[in-house]
């Protein structure tokens, strides 16, 4: 067996592209922008690029890689390697990236939604490391999600899975995906902000405008947490909030799959266990038949942009 | 192989046993009373009983039955054969039902969901055949699913999906599970029932009162729609609202797993395109990505109680 693998991280600011060795190591890991703005067949290139110069920086062979795994927002066929849409890009509609980088690099290439990939390589060497089962919500400008199911990534069916876009609040906040009341409008560093700057205005005494200095553009997703943290009582309803609506989609999560582990990942999860602890404690209350069965740990993310290239790598030996 | 299969469908009310063939026809059905508030294993010596029982009717010998498989209600660890917890029988909790019917029918018996071996019913025979994905819910007295993947069940980790404890809306009605806003409080008979009642009480003219004859302990999941179609405004605007969280939840699943197939069962569904029209169209509204990845269409299912019976006994050949 082949014991390197290239994992490839697409992103709408940077391209990433890693070795990844045996044992989800990353021997050499590199980057450049992306320019999403450009060609697909550029960016595409220049990831063919990347890729190989990784491979050379890492002192490995073509006859050592099993092959190439990638990792792109939007929504990927992951069975022919299609980009369906992917809105970080100018008009990426049905492109045909996985052949085309499979016959540029000439070796196999594996595709998924990035969130899959960050959900398997948390598996694979993370914080769900050790579990053949886990759910992991992404908590960013949107919400996104990745299931592994025994050890595999969990796809569905073509244009995989959209676990933020299911529904909390019926007639709710608008959201990205033209319903109203999804759990990214509720659970997203969007969400929270937008919720801060809410609670702000309408207390013009509360700590959420100083630490903001006055100026509510500057909210960002850790104001909302230190003011609440200092005693701010509109920043702590935003934050009961904000958690009881993440608790609610986890348990969601909880109920559909019944993983070993809830993985979080994002800005947000700087809190650490001011999100774990009541989260956790959310779920083993709520979670369906939690009498019976035992809940899930609700766990943050370890490896931050790494979980990415190395879930990418993963795809290549997981599928 | 082994040309038959036996079927067993657990309920609360009766078991029904049954042989099914090759070709997913059953040959021989019976049932009798479950008796839900005896002891389990005087439950489970009739379920031997029937499947003997009806192997024998069937005319087919133990030697060209490959086994047995069963679908019960609540909550079922389908590895183990443990019935967890199942409100719908006296204390019944952590039963080592597989295991013992295995024993005692000297076959291999194999456990899922009832709402996944209906699933796996329709893929095998009925209005998701030919499909090898599907999500069925379930409209009863609660709302249940079962997913299909790759032609066998989803099942999720220990204890099963629970499709019908999703939210719908956070803080909204009470559910049976301890939660609010489920799925289940909104798109179960139990809950359409609950809002024509609410309604007629509102508006004491609507035809809603007029075809309860006075008596709302008479409302039942049809009354809604047939006001609705004579022109009732209240009955119109409760049907309404239910079509709603019904495409809300339907989406939902439609974006969690991208299935090939969204069915739905249970009495509300004699309403037949009433119900699959406007959710058709719903789907293909706000299903993520809709305008580039082609939304499945929604059915009702076709087999009736059949679908359980045989979808157990394909549980048999599909794990």
């Amino acid at each position: 067996m082949k014991p390197y693998k290239i994992g490839i991280d697409l992103g709408g600011t940077n391209i990433k592209a890693g070795v990844v060795d045996a044992d989800n190591h990353i021997l050499v890991k590199l980057s450049c922008p992306t320019g999403a703005q450009r060609p697909w067949k550029e960016v595409a290139d220049d990831i063919v690029r990347l890729a190989l110069q990784a491979l050379e920086q890492a002192g490995v062979s073509r006859e050592d890689c099993a092959g190439v795994g990638m990792g792109c927002p939007g929504t990927v066929n992951a069975e022919t390697g299609e980009v369906i849409y992917s809105n970080n890009f100018a008009n990426w509609e049905y492109l045909p990236l996985g052949s085309y980088l499979t016959e540029s690099l000439g070796m196999p290439v594996k595709m998924s939604n990035d969130a899959n990939c960050a959900a398997l390589g948390e598996c694979a060497a993370g914080a769900a490391q050790g579990s053949a089962s886990a759910v992991l919500l992404t908590l960013g400008t949107g919400v996104g999600g990745g299931v592994v199911w025994d050890g595999k990534v969990f796809e569905g069916g073509p244009g995989g899975m959209e676990l933020g876009h299911t529904m909390l609040i019926s007639e709710g906040e608008p959201c990205t995906c033209g319903r109203r009341g999804c759990v990214e409008a509720y659970c997203s560093a969007t969400a929270l902000i937008r919720e801060a700057v809410r609670a702000a205005r309408a207390r013009p005494d509360s700590l959420l405008n100083t630490l903001c200095r006055g100026d509510l553009s500057q909210m960002d997703g850790k104001i909302p947490f230190d003011a609440a943290q200092a005693g701010d009582a509109a920043a702590g309803a935003v934050v009961e909030r904000y958690l009881r609506h993440l608790g609610e989609a986890v348990v969601d999560m909880v109920n559909i799959f019944r993983p070993q582990v809830v993985l979080l990942s994002g800005g947000v999860c700087a809190q650490g266990e001011v999100l774990t602890a009541p989260l956790t404690e959310y779920v083993r209350r709520y979670a369906f038949a939690s009498p019976h069965l035992a809940p899930p740990p609700v766990r943050i993310a370890m490896l931050g942009s790494d979980a990415g290239l190395i879930g990418a790598g993963c795809l290549v030996d997981c599928r």
